[in-house]
């Protein structure tokens, strides 16, 4: 039977993850590719007793992306350094490579795309982003005959399940994240995950194969979950939303707005009802309309289920390439776009976007400041959707929560500051995006 | 540049939207794939004045199928006669061929296939379940690494439309139906819909390929919503469960259950909440765990955009294939696995299933009734989940609600039968089909 070799760089929970399905699933794999797919080598720093004997264990990283008896690595290891010199390394061998890397790619994609094109080979990442659901795929190819007009996703599963803790259950963000780290759902350092940067790596991988534009992280507005207050939390399901972190990629006039932070979208969407460690990804393209992608954004099993889908594809990859020396690829360009085409239409900078706004005030009970709050508001040309004025604190100060139609964030800047200079305001304004996902 | 050429027969809602999409996104499409793709000839029996003058028209199809300037045929015409006559005539000529022609490929897939794999090209048919929703795509090669357990699918849009605004507006099925025939939901003989037939013609497709066994549309037992009444409808929503029409592929121990009905599922399932004519499909699968894909599962655009993703992904086998003499394809398999694995596990007859139930009795208001029914439920080894009698009807006649687990079919059949052998129960039970969906 004709074979693949595999490499596996780390043996962290997804290279682990892979080993096992490789192990559970070796007939399935067999019967849909007719190929018979080896580990021939596995990269880990400690030996494992645990892996199968007859699959070579080695520290020597560089060494096994080399090595003649690998047609595929799997970088796993994670981490920008290393793992950007390995992956180098094996595209120079002319081994295709498949990593989960979304910090990796988010940073250096550009450069690593383009040397693997120079050499004729392929680097995949579908497990880079939302894990499980297959969602560079569906945009890369499945959706590659629509023009995306946005991308809105749930793509931090520790994010939302703080999100959801805290919704669903009236508990305050420092709990839900002190529990998340007793599960094992968020890391000892929550950076990455709560301040949003996790979720802007992926948006860029997104944002690139929706559009056709290079990757561009540096561009990407991160806002994290940590400032969202159980009070806002539940003014907001009074109102009829719940508040998601999310990314979102939008095609404008002027440009591309790239942008992950926490939103007020409405209860009747099905993305506000994804919950706990759940990813889903809705795209708005033309002229399917909408569709919503939903599963497991983390873990072994999915994260391995995604890793070997990129396997599966480049077996057809390597056969095709066997039957000739040719040495350009048949197949979709790394960031669906071919190369030359991708687009270099600006990122809007953050004073440029739009959105709707949920906006708190705490106010002094005096007779005329909503007068002055909604004149501001209407001066700088944004409209009220909704508003909600709530009894006094002990304290004597007011809630008043507005919703706005969407505006230009310059616009709203204006607006907060004129606000926040009024004597009946006594605290910084609040405020929290929100978005219709209207069609 | 390089160019593709397609011949599009049938210029009815789905054709006219292919070619629609591809004068909308010519620029994006040449962008993602480097392609020029041109419609060479369209197949129309009446001549069409909207159409571009440089494509050109013709009613005979058979020598459109047989072109010179066409490299791939795209069949929307429907209908199984003509259009099988097509496709294989255009197979014969060496043509990779597109259609979203699902009771054609629900009967005669497996021999078009294997004609297909004997003359080196490819049938695509992404549009021919759940319209834009990619899961044809998503379970050939983005789950190509699990071992699926199983699928479920809200797969056909009128039925759901109909379930949906009587769960929402307690309207009855027929008043329903009589609208989404004027809205054009329904066609004008709604049988196929209504019956269950559409949703089994795609669900014997969604069970190959999930599983790896030959189409066999005949053993997939088909029920549709005829029978399901309002009272139904709000009995379940008190317990919690709403109504879908859903098709499921489920792997047993001793084979396969391939079956369409209505079913009762959780409310906080997100299938429940897929409303209106919107499709969705979850899958079960090892080790990714539960997913879920929604979208447009009908309308032109969003077949047109499955139609077009086919296209697509046909390029790359096309400049594949043009580099070498050699006639087998580099791509993932018709029926997701390759023909020689295709599995003769049998398809389970409706005796062998297994599924919760929902039951509604009419009984008389006597002392003993609920403890003879119960008794005989028990001495069947059927486990009661909930059970609800309501108010007596002015007929002095009493409604009772039964869920319970899982039970073998032959099972149930054998306790309904004693149940309505019962002097006290005075009409047919009911019963509605009922899956938790657990993972």
């Amino acid at each position: 039977m004709k074979s693949i070799n595999l490499a596996v760089l780390g043996l962290g929970t997804v290279g682990t993850g892979v080993v096992n399905l490789l192990k559970d699933n070796v007939q399935e794999l067999t019967r849909r590719s007719g190929y018979q797919l080896n580990i021939t080598h596995v990269g880990t720093r400690r030996h494992r007793t645990d892996i199968d004997p007859t699959i070579k264990q080695s520290a020597d990283l560089m060494a096994i992306a080399a090595a003649d008896d690998v047609d595929i690595v799997i970088e796993v290891i994670g981490g920008t350094d290393v793992a950007k010199e390995v992956i180098i390394h094996a595209i120079k061998h002319k081994k295709h490579v498949v990593t989960a890397n979304k910090a990796l790619l988010a940073k250096h994609g550009n450069e690593i795309f383009a040397l693997a094109d120079k050499h004729g080979v392929q680097v995949r990442y579908e497990a880079a982003v939302a894990g499980g659901i297959p969602i560079i795929k569906i945009i890369r190819e499945a959706l590659a005959a629509n023009k995306i007009d946005w991308v809105a996703g749930i793509i931090n599963g520790t994010g939302n399940f703080i999100l959801t803790e805290m919704q669903q259950k009236n508990r305050k963000f420092g709990d839900v994240l002190a529990e998340a780290q007793a599960l094992g759902y968020a890391e000892a350092d929550p950076t990455f995950d709560v301040e949003g940067i996790d979720a802007g790596h992926k948006l860029s991988l997104l944002a690139s194969i929706a559009f056709g534009i290079p990757l561009q992280f540096d561009k990407v507005y991160c806002e994290g979950i940590t400032k969202i207050s159980l009070q806002d939390v539940v003014y907001a399901k009074e109102l009829g939303y719940t508040i998601k972190h999310l990314g979102f990629a939008f095609r404008r006039d002027h440009g591309f707005e790239l942008r992950v932070h926490p939103t007020l979208i409405p209860n009747s969407t099905l993305l506000a009802n994804v919950n706990g460690v759940k990813n889903a990804v809705m795209v708005d393209a033309h002229p399917l309309g909408q569709s919503l992608y939903y599963g497991d954004g983390a873990g072994a099993g999915a994260t391995a289920s995604a890793v070997m889908a990129d396997v599966m594809d480049l077996i057809y990859v390597i056969e095709a390439g066997a039957r000739t020396d040719d040495d350009t690829l048949a197949d979709v360009p790394h960031l669906a776009f071919i190369p030359e085409e991708l687009s270099d239409t600006r990122v809007l900078p953050s004073d440029e976007m739009t959105c709707g706004y949920y906006l708190r005030l705490t106010v002094k009970d005096e007779l005329g400041v909503l007068a002055d709050t909604t004149r501001i508001l209407s001066d700088n040309g944004i409209n009220i959707d909704a508003i909600m004025q709530r009894d006094a604190h002990k304290s004597g100060l007011v809630p008043i929560i507005i919703l706005t139609l969407p505006v230009l964030e310059k616009q709203m800047n204006k607006a907060i500051k004129e606000i926040e200079a009024l004597n009946a305001v006594t605290e910084p304004v609040v405020r929290i995006r929100l978005e219709s996902l209207d069609e």
